[in-house]
């Protein structure tokens, strides 16, 4: 039993929002193939909404989220983490910081976003990308997709608040129903510039457009949940091969 | 921001099954009314799905839970949590014990599940039960609710195998969409025989009969997934005006 007690954990930084991480969770467990209980992944989740808000930070002069970050990435490591996955796409501005400081290695989803979307069979082409204002402003992806050879499609200023901040709020606010009217309508102005594929690129969104009704967009979405999901579920497989 | 690290958690105890306990951390989140991100309860869920099963433990002298228990609840006391709610009703048979031995309380689900009777105007009657064969062999509502004046009415032993156990057996196999037709039926059966409510006391039968498909049931269902969410979110509050 202790040998298991110090088999590795998979640590969770949720709270940025607090439904996408849990959603998160249901998803990793979800792709996980098992016959038991037993078979899942041992995962800590720290959920903690007080993460000071990432916008206000960056351009406000709002409070310091990493010391937060910090304190959950220690805990969990302590606790046994042997790998952190982080389900919100903003705070990976900060991902150069969180990684220095972190005593585990942390999963990048723009990285996992980019695996998913070889899983998809798209390697190159013109990808629309969805997201917070300040993560398309600071061309969070752009960066990554233009050097793998991608094209990347922006929504306008006017159109990234109606269509991306809309939907995401409408999450944040228990109102998930109402979020994938302007999703969708996102989505398909995308599709319409001619996106072969549309980046879900805020935890938000996937929770905005459910899985039942993608079949309706009429472009493949990558959904950054699920792409995160993938990356640690293959990640962790990793690290337990190192601990036999 | 010390005194806000300082702040109560929620503990959650999951990983049995593990899926079970994304969904109360989900449901956790959708049931508590906010207007920002930061308004939620911070929360920690640890989900363990190797503590040891439960039925093997009591039937077959199987490995003792407890110590993965009581580790578990340990790092989430040390972490900050103050209260733990464990989204899993089979492992309430070792409520004691597991009461006993944490440092900060724990809420029993079965007292959230008659509280959620009464918030839904059931004060008396005949209560119709769902749960693992083993919490329905030792009565772990049945002592509960006849104290409190209910009837309790019990599917036999074959019917526990198809309309309880399956069900619960395919949503741990990430198979949920199967999961309603048999359990669906056991409601059925149990409404048949007089019940005026039906307790899906197995947090994998809240998932095997979604919210959306309720209401095709013609008796009101008492989910001990959302019974605990409701449960942690008033304890919660009173942690949190004492902490102030």
């Amino acid at each position: 039993m202790d040998k298991n007690f110090k088999d590795p954990f998979v640590g969770v930084l949720g709270g940025m929002g607090p439904m996408a991480a849990a959603v998160f969770m249901c998803r990793l467990i979800a792709i996980t193939p098992v016959e038991h209980d037993e078979q899942h992944i041992p995962a800590i989740l720290w959920n903690d909404p007080r993460i000071p808000d990432r916008r206000l930070a960056y351009f406000h002069n709002g409070a310091d989220p990493m010391p937060w970050i910090n304190h959950a990435i220690a805990h969990m490591a302590h606790a046994g983490a042997k790998v952190i996955a982080i389900p919100c796409n903003t705070v990976h501005l900060w991902f150069e910081k969180i990684a220095a400081a972190s005593p585990i290695p942390v999963l990048h989803i723009v990285q996992a976003v980019i695996d998913d979307l070889h899983r998809q069979g798209i390697h190159s082409g013109r990808v629309g990308l969805m997201g917070t204002a300040l993560t398309l402003q600071l061309g969070l992806y752009q960066g990554f997709l233009e050097a793998k050879g991608y094209t990347c499609i922006v929504l306008n200023e006017d159109q990234v608040e109606e269509y991306c901040t809309k939907p995401i709020q409408l999450v944040k606010l228990n109102r998930s129903n109402e979020a994938f009217e302007p999703a969708a309508a996102g989505v398909n102005i995308l599709r319409e510039l001619g996106a072969d594929a549309v980046i879900l690129g805020c935890t938000e969104l996937p929770i905005a457009v459910p899985h039942y009704r993608r079949s309706e967009l009429g472009v493949p979405v990558i959904d950054s949940i699920d792409a995160l999901a993938h990356a640690t579920l293959e990640r962790y497989r990793k690290e337990e091969s190192f601990s036999d």
